[in-house]
């Protein structure tokens, strides 16, 4: 399934050791400063987003351009994330989205659940830590060796909880956003899967 | 009012900057490797806790410790939280909280509403962030020259949200946690207003 891959501004030093592999069909969107990063890739952007006040310079030639004001609601990651969903892409990978300010993590954090509720999924993607949501539903997780794992209620009560192929085990529980109980678990098998039957959980696995 | 001020375990490099002064009264809980951290600052703990599995080295001597196993549900600054609230402080102010592990920043995040919900406020401070939480009430921040002012609904949705003293202010409006639409705010005022009528807000600076 073709995926919509973003580059957010976020530090280059924060996901310069990140592996992916654009494939045939998939979409590149560069967000703002994203296009130093899509750069340090030696990724070509298909499209870059935003009110570019954060780039230093100019897009590089040949790449269209979705220029917006300044003055806006959404973030340069969220345009790219509803341009992405407007073409048809469900699948969204978005590289460097942690790193920099704490306030655009939270909203990238944020938007993984946005994602969710649109009928779409999302990974963020840095050298130390990665993120996904999910909504009524099962993630599914390769073991990462030495990275912990931790599961957070993200967008109000979550119940049915259940975790699987974790050192903590967890069996139809409630979580609630204000008690973050689910830090610092471990992978104990080949894969891990997080169930929540109702409710949006964040799953993040940060590396030590 | 006296506080209890927590040192966390987040990096140095992070916090080194912060300033801040320990009053007569106040209430000083070194989580984990906050002791290198509250060393730092040439601030005597009052008490240390945790699982002191990220702790290189003893707890320095004559510090009272309250150790509980790895194996437990709160994090080891939730672990401090809890132990300031039923010492009876309502003013928390934790110094290093982020620039870690983001599950870790995460979970001190949503600390933040935690300690809302008990009836008592919190704030983290770094270098760079800074981060409050209010619920069914107002904060009013002084102005931080040259920082961004960003909004969140945290755990639900939140109503009667109202901005003043910002460049995009904001009246009576509803907000939720997947959508982030009150990112890089600015003050344009000696201080700013946030209020929320039900719910609670996740609050945070950041500077650029």
């Amino acid at each position: 399934m073709s995926r919509c891959i973003l580059f957010s501004g976020g530090p280059l030093s924060d996901c310069d050791r990140v592996r992916f592999e654009v494939e045939p069909g998939d979409f590149v969107i560069a967000c703002d400063a994203g296009c130093k990063t899509a750069a340090q890739f030696d990724v070509r952007p298909d499209l870059a987003v935003g009110d570019f006040d954060s780039l230093d310079g100019p897009v590089p030639e040949g790449i269209p351009v979705h220029k917006v004001p300044a003055e806006k609601d959404d973030t340069d990651t969220m345009l790219g994330l509803r341009i992405g969903l407007e073409r048809g892409f469900r699948e969204f990978l978005l590289v460097g989205g942690f790193g920099g300010r704490l306030d655009h993590t939270v909203a990238n954090l944020q938007a993984l659940g946005w994602l969710c509720r649109q009928g779409a999924s999302g990974q963020i993607v840095s050298n130390r830590n990665r993120a996904w949501a999910v909504r009524c539903g099962t993630l599914t997780l390769p073991q990462l060796d030495g990275w912990h794992l931790s599961v957070f209620a993200w967008d109000g009560p979550c119940h049915g909880v259940t975790f699987e192929g974790l050192q903590y085990p967890l069996r139809d529980a409630k979580m609630i956003p204000s008690l973050p109980v689910g830090v610092s678990n471990e992978f104990i098998a080949e894969s891990a899967r997080i169930t929540v039957v109702d409710g949006t959980l964040l799953v993040i696995a940060s590396e030590e």
